[in-house]
Order: structure tokens, then sequence, then C-alpha cells
């Protein structure tokens, strides 16, 4: 997979030694803490200007995420890579990979599809995507997430 | 789907507050500790005597989750349901439908599998599943994880 | 110290594998948030019908937590027992002992001291405590924290 | 008090929005989390090429934290200054002020005095400070913290 089209969008988030657990390494939990923390900062560049996404904002309805390699504590922050795998009425899958920002993306910790459904906060009730919105993600759509594993046979 | 013959797997989990996020619900990441939590209890019972798996341990190699509904903080506990997909060399597919202790388990809040692979956490590589953990995983057989959402196209 | 006339204001938190880090122990910041969990049911109880704080809720003005034994994840829930050290005007200063439930209150893992002060969550303004707040706590009424620890010298 | 003679003893946190609680702040738990964080980073500092403290560790044996200001997630990140105001046979107790970066320390979010103990972490007990240990504490010697509340009274 190239990422190369859309590799300006990406953010780096920094570790905290709390993210590992017993085993002394990230936990799995603590890595989808990350993908959370990075689509916070990546939404606050996508959307300049408008905050944090409070009212008119997004939710998580589905997420799968592969576990590619351990990682530990270390000062220097992780890079996670996003762009969109797909757009719909309401919402978009948004692909992640995450790795190191020294090395080019293609060593991943992580790769993850992650569904975002528009949603108003306010009535919680899923809203179409804004014709902004629309627009933001056209302009990162990329390819799907490479996943190792192939997808779940049909009827599963 | 009927989880009826596989009914007893099943641990109850309770919330914290803490797992409320600024929107004031549950937050996805939240849900993601507490199944890591109703794995830990389950193994505790699946595996009488063996203390936590420390050695001979299991790492999440994969997750996929399904969000189907809000939930906020309350004293009840949530109910973790858990059953095994697949079994294959070195690990297990587990089926996951957290909901409520008091309702049947057909109106979960969320759906996940989860991969799991045995790994011999001393020397951090994989190992096959031991006969014991075989025979338990085998009389947890279920069927597929009926996720609301279609699989991935082939080749995404 | 006695809590002997105190003693049925506790309540049971079950700990979370996800409370040891990387040394393999509850993470002292665990342990604060199991006092926090502890607090929050233990307003359930003692203001029943009222849900959880939200308008006129209370916050941490000030927290001091002495350390005193360590910890490691078991199935068994830690017991946490509360009382009230002194009334102010606008909140309460909470005692607080963390320790297990099979034994007695003399051997805890953790003191802590939290003073609280009652707030109007909608205005961002301290707010005196309520008649009814004020003869709660003060059917809690307890001695001081025995911390092993002399408190810091005046001036300081 | 003046931090200018210490002024170089700070790191910055990046916090993530997911250290926000219900009501929409900064907890007061993620705050000590913050805490914890800030002597990873500076310990990395003070003890360079030492990797982080894992044998010959520290642990917490006491905290005294005042909340003064609440706390939204914001991109920039906290500053967190750190000095040592006593120093004992095995181990300092650590002053914290944690604030903006772009402001001076004269308005902390919160103050905090940490007792760390010296401890062989391989044979879970106590140890004296190393002489290189001590070194650097006592070059990082400041005022006590200034905190707000008076100290407890004797005897309590």
């Amino acid at each position: 997979m190239s990422l190369d089209g859309a590799s300006s969008s990406y953010v780096d988030v920094p570790l905290r030694w709390a993210d590992m657990d017993a085993f002394g390494h990230v936990n799995n939990v603590a890595f989808v803490r990350l993908l959370e923390q990075a689509r916070v900062q990546a939404f606050l560049e996508w959307f300049p200007g408008q905050g944090l996404p409070r009212r008119d904002g997004v939710v998580v309805a589905r997420q799968e995420v592969e576990y590619l390699a351990p990682l530990t504590y270390r000062p220097q922050p992780v890079r996670v890579w996003m762009w969109v795998c797909r757009i719909f009425g309401s919402g978009v899958d948004l692909g992640c990979q995450l790795g190191d920002p020294t090395a080019d993306h293609s060593r991943p910790y992580l790769r993850a599809e992650t569904s975002l459904v528009a949603f108003d906060l306010q009535e919680s009730v899923p809203r179409r995507l804004s014709d902004q919105e629309r627009d933001v993600f056209t302009g990162l759509m990329g390819p799907p997430v490479p996943f190792r594993r192939p997808a779940r046979q049909a009827g599963s």
C-alpha cells in the first residue's frame, strides 16, 4: 500500500508511561486511546476554528484494530497516519496506521479502521455530514486499510 | 442468534464513573477496557488454579468492535457474554456481547470479536495452545458474532 | 484509631487488572481512581434518590494520600471506609482508608484525606452546603485521619 | 514563592482529550496522572543514560495535591515545575506546580508535594539513595511547596 499521496494527514501523539500494562508493553486498550487522541488532534487540523467537535460531533460506531508489533514507553511520540476509506451519508470509515515518526509508514505497530458516525450530540441522533465535512473528507480519500488478516466470512 | 447453549460463559463487570467521557457516556475506549477486564475474569474461571495468565499468556492480535447503544454510568454492572468462534493453532477468536445482566443478551451495547494469540511472555514468541487450553476452548464453541455491518470486502 | 462507630460507611470497589502498572502493582494513580469511585458509590448511598451529583455537585479541592502497602490485582474487591473529619461552610474533609473486606480496617493499603467543596456545576461557583448535606455529613463525623507521617511544618 | 532559581527543572506534558471527565474538566485523577508522567520525563533528564527507573526505582509513598483552577483540554501542553523540598535517607519530597508554559509559574492549576522512596524493585525493599541520586537531588533543592491551605493540626 502506498500512503504517499495522503502522507500529510498524520499527527504525532506522545506516549505516557502509564500506557504500559503489567506485561511492560503498551496495552492494547491504550493503543485504542492513542487512536482516539490522534483523531482529536486531526479534527482540530481538518476543521480549524471550530474548536473541539462538541455539538455537531462524531461518535465511533465500529472499530477494527490489528496489532502488529509490541511497543514500550519511550519519550519519542508515535505517528498516526489517518485517511478516509469510505464516505457514506452520515459518516466515514477512517483508515489508521500507528508507527514511528522517524521511519516510513510501512512497518506500523497497528492498523485500524474506525467508522465514525456524525451525531447531533445535543439531540442524541445521527445527522447527515455537512457539505464542509464532506469536502474535507473527500480531500482525504485513500486506499482500504491493508489488513493482514482476511475479512470475516460473508454471513458471519 | 442464540447464545443459549453457551449462556453460562459470562461475567459481570462493574462500571466506574470514570468510564464516562466529556460527552457523558461510557467512552468507546472504556468499553474496550471492560472487554479486557471481562476476559481476565473469564480466564480465572476457565483456567482455575492457574492464577492470572502470566507466563503462558495470551495477547490481543486483533479486535473488531461494533458499538450499538450508548450507556451511562450506573451502579449495576454490565454482563459480558463470551464464547469461542474459531480455534486455530496458536489462538482463538473470542465472540463477545456486552449488555445488561437483567435483560437477555439480545439487546447488547456492543458486540466484539477478539483474536487472542497464545504467547510465551517470557520469550516473547507465539506458542501453540496447550491441550488443556484447546479442551477448554472447544467446550466454549459458539456461533459467529452477529455483526450488524457486513464484513470488509475481499481484497480490502 | 477506632472506626467502629462509623463502620457502616464503607463501600466495596472491585479492582481491574488494568489498575496495575508496568511494575506489576496497583498504580498510585489507580488508587486515587479507586477513591473517586468509592466516593461516587458512597454518595449514591448517602443521598439516595438524587442520582449522581450533577448540578449540585462537589469537586476535589485538595487530597493527601499516604501509601502503606503494595497491592496486586485479585478478584476480591477492596473496601473503602469513609467518614467526615471536618465540616466547613462550603464543604467537608473526608477521611478514607482502603483495605481488605475480610480484614478489619487496621491494616489499610492507604489512607487519605480528601477536601470536597460543594459546587454549582452549572454556574461554576462554590456554593454553601445544603441543610440536608450538612445533616448527612454530621452523621458521618469521625476522627482525624491517622496519618503515619506528621503534618507539614507551619509555614510550609 | 520564587522558583526562579530552579526554573530549568520543568517538563511539558501534553494533555489528552480523555483527561476530561463527565463534567468536561480535566479530572482530579487525571491531574495526578500528569504528575506521574512529569516525573517520568524529569527522571529521564535528571538521570540521563539510565533508561527508565526500573530496578533501582522509586515509589510514591505520599502525595498531597491542592487543586487551584479548572482546566479543559487544549492542544497546548501543561508545564510541570519540579524541585526538591527535602532529602532524607531513602528518598525525597518533590515539590510540583502544574501550569501554563506561556505564563510564569505564579498561577498554577495545582500544587503538589510527592514523597518518593528509593526502592529495590527486584527485592521489593526500600534502599538508600545512591550518591549520584543524592547529588542530583541536592542540585534541585528549592523552597517548601507554597500550599494555600495550612498544614494539618499536630496530632491529626
